[in-house]
């Protein structure tokens, strides 16, 4: 921290506020120049409001200067975190593609999208079983019973699972079902939530809210990681601004700035950042461009049947296309995104 | 709904549309103009994507009428709520001061300040026992010890007592103990938080979120009252934007925006809402002015020691100060702000 | 400014860095702490890219102190400044309302509006002749006719006269006819515009753009101060945010946090910062509360017939009912707000 | 456009309003509902402000159909639009790249950049000569030299060249100079600016203010557009929103959104829209990923010394490297963006 003071800060206000500092145990510096003092403050405590010394007398302001998380910060952990989830790593050369429905919504619909994504390179399936929704009186998932769908659909296929666990009572459930679990942007600073999914050993794929800012998001990982869980991934999935043509705005720089913040992966959700279908892509192959370590892709076979989001889903012969437009991409920037996959992989 | 087919959409276009819509019940009306064919859908189904709608081939864009929300809505309830706990009566000619510590920190603490904000004119204590911060190592509060120190405080001062519940798990306990049980702005879309708020039968103060736009708001209410309980206060606590000089920006037109809309009572937090010291008494007289139903205002008597968000809490004799200035602003608008309480109510 | 040095600078990283600052005549200090150096420049000059700073190797980051205005800035004048016009004097303990038709349309139209705001208290008359207009097929306003009618209505009911100049060539004629020039939102940044109400003698109001931040705005104000004209009137007229149910979000902090940061009047907009009828009274009424030094308000006899921006102006009858509420708010702050008149006015 | 009645409008209300769409010229189709009358007004005219229907007694709301623009819409121009400059095509197969310093401040360094921009495959030169500057304190540009020695280099090198007009009064000098006139983000909508650009027969390149919506900025070019001045290139860089990490936000998602609407090429600038080098390569990236018709760039040889913006200025070995990046993206969606250039070209 370093406190500015006035101008016209008196000589005792001055030791004031060094005083303060020194009960809070800081290494304190004081630096006199022509017209103002300045006093730096080392060995800032994490979680201290700064503002408690920019109300003292004297004070011009107060500048923050280290990160307020450390688990979540690169200067502690200068290598990239990759986290390995069977033969999958996230978080290294290659794209990890995650993609399925919005809602797992029959044994039908989420085998028949498995079966597709799987074939088009996807790792990851996606489909959501307890879905928070602004209409109380929207479709809210099918619970249990869909994340047993999710499970047998993704093994059939030879993929991993990822699904949203809205509440502390339902990680346990999902985590049972699940390889990865998701925060959704709306808990992401529901702090209870956080310290549960602190306690499991399985990995976390954290969403940014969508008036999160970038800080807000790592101090958000750093919860989860100061519970002792260390695998979160990062998820932009558009930030809330003023332009409404888009449901969010996909804040893409977001990705190579959380890679140099964090050493934790990254990866984007262009279909709720979007919330167009057509919008999709473009954007998906944008956050590859950007270095994104993953993508979260909606796919659905009958978007007009879906029960939630279809406006937002891609076909799958968009979804084959995307992949392809992909691979060119991480190529271009030294990453891996494989298409193909082993035959044995379907029947597995 | 109204649907607005593109200049070039062809008849069988239009006849799919109409189709779509009629499975979907709805009473439907084609009028058709010399460039285009545009058609009413009415008894829109709330909870309905309307992108669904959007997607079909022809379609230029959809346009929704119905607000997404009945039981919040001003146009079902024509007038205004009145929520009436003890002689307290919330959402009608008086103007309702809530009033304390940010957090709850000691018997001695609550006591001296309920005492103050009680002698003021305030009529509801406030004061965090569970609290949400965003550092995971921050002061977390000291809950349930902390809301049997707010309530035995209020019950000395003749005080009413509001109190955060931030997780399910916790209603049980702050309903136990509170008058009026506070869902915070990171929870306003925490959807299994706000149903089990609409099993219980008391007050909810449901604080806007930080990037909730006002309809989202109202449809957070809704989810509350669909559960059962009609009695929902919002509140206006500072939206995110742009300008970081104030923590948020108080959007004081959302007061008698959500007025128009809704039945429901609105007060202001503009301690919160400016995160400055001294910008809340001029954004508590604004809000006053705007035409709020109350105030929730943090007040402590040693704000440069408080545990949590002492930078913006007022000292007593500030928070005297600006009961008087609302008092006046009040009759100004045909509205009261009692500052004088009977002799009794402090040793009650 | 404050240079942090990252943990693992190298001693000639720090050298190098010192020898840049004091290339830029800077006053340099050195406070070296157990994990980190930090370095204050003092002597700051205006108008340096800080980011210049940092990105020298082993910079971790620069934080600006002075704020990098200073003709604007409290710190260098630390009384208010009072803007006297003929017998008004704006930026004192006098709430100065600024009231008229968004466009002058007619000799009748002007001369009527003006009699009613001067009869409900207004001291200066507002109406625009050259209008910007998002779309170039709207009316555009009546040019120097418009001006002229303006300044004769004005002077038949005892008013000064406010007008805007959108662009360079129009200032002159602007200020042949009005007392104060204003500066729209959308030039709040053009800065020929500025540097050329620099040269002139008359008051400018200074409208701040809907995405300036605070210190941009004050930096505008500097422009055209650092020409030579002091007289500057800021108008807080609303930002954009995510919220779209208001035309703008008023940011009615601002006005208290302009006022710290600033000696110059402060006045607020909230016709354009609402654009709905309705929400005017309430806004007008929040910015008097929270200590504006004016209003300007849209007022027109016939909304719904005119040229511009009926839906935003009040009718006579609602200001002067407006008038009276703001009188007695003003009063609760220790300010004044006269409504009546002498009769002499009317005719002079 | 779209009127709905209130559920309790009278058959009264409805005839007046009808009757007021008919003075407007509408042709106006009624559809009553059950619970509703809708109104539907084909034959819109462009620059009528709808909140002067929607003001009526027992209108409900007002929803708009037609876009406001026309001659910017795709709806009524379905082709690209292709600028031709020379032998450059901007808004065909060919990603278009403009490469250069912010300022021009001497003839070696412009000559210097120009050499190694038109050696990466940069086809147009960039570099400011008016430069609108925050503070007034900053460095202004060297005028009308500056614009000389940007064209020499241009020249010398085989580029066009491109540079903004910040001012009406400066269109005229740099149109004697440049290819492309700019319009920076702050001017996007000085309409007296815009006007003078529809007079002349240059192309403009239109940046997107940092709080326009997509639809402002497509207004912007239709203001150029209705003067006769059909050839717009659409800019990208960068919005404002509550993220304050990066400068500005790009939106990248603005790209498609620019091109489903609008027949115009449409480009990005990475340099302003984040204002940190290191980010700029992975943002162009995206840009062209996304779909962009071209690129700005800011390059420097020697950043550290550039007298405006040198933080966010590539090296020229950088700058190299994206393009060849860039080269792959493009290809990967079917576009093409040649690196190298025929010998001559930097003789010529």
């Amino acid at each position: 921290m370093v406190v500015v003071m006035k101008e016209d800060a008196t000589r005792e206000q001055i030791q004031n506020v060094i005083a303060r500092l020194m009960e809070e145990n800081f290494d304190v510096h004081q630096s006199t120049g022509v017209s103002r003092t300045i006093i730096g403050a080392i060995g800032e405590k994490r979680g201290l409001d700064t503002r408690k010394i920019a109300i003292l007398d004297g004070v011009h302001e107060v500048l923050r200067i280290t990160e307020p998380y450390k688990l979540a910060s690169r200067t502690f952990h200068p290598d990239n975190t990759v986290i390995r989830i069977g033969e999958v790593a996230i978080g290294g050369d290659e794209v990890v593609v995650m993609a399925g429905p919005c809602s797992v919504e029959s044994e039908e619909q989420i085998d028949r999208i498995a079966a597709e994504v799987s074939r088009a390179g996807a790792k990851i399936l996606r489909g959501g079983a307890f879905k928070p929704r602004t209409s109380p009186y929207s479709f809210q998932g099918l619970g249990e019973e869909g994340l047993r769908l999710l499970r047998e659909a993704a093994d059939r296929h030879g993929l991993l699972a990822v699904s949203e666990g809205m509440d502390r009572s339902k990680i346990d459930v999902v985590a049972e079902y699940a390889d990865i679990l998701q925060v959704g942007a709306r808990n992401m600073q529901n702090y209870d939530l956080l310290r549960e999914l602190g306690k499991i050993r399985k990995p976390v794929l954290l969403k940014r809210g969508m008036s999160a800012t970038i800080e807000e998001t790592l101090m958000s990982a750093e919860y989860i990681m100061s519970g002792g869980n260390y695998e979160v991934i990062l998820c932009e999935r558009g930030i809330r601004t003023f332009e409404q043509y888009t449901r969010n705005t996909m804040d893409i720089s977001a990705i190579p700035v959380f890679q140099k913040l964090s050493h934790l992966p990254v990866i984007a959700d262009p279909s709720h950042g979007t919330g167009i279908r057509d919008k999709v892509a473009p954007l998906a192959r944008a956050a590859v461009a950007a270095g994104a370590n993953g993508l979260m892709i909606e796919v659905h076979h009958e978007p007009e049947c879906a029960l939630s989001d279809g406006a937002q889903s891609l076909y799958p012969e968009q979804f084959v296309r995307l992949m392809q437009e992909c691979g060119i991409i991480a190529e271009a920037i030294g990453k891996r995104l494989p298409q193909s996959r082993p035959v044995a992989a379907a029947g597995s």
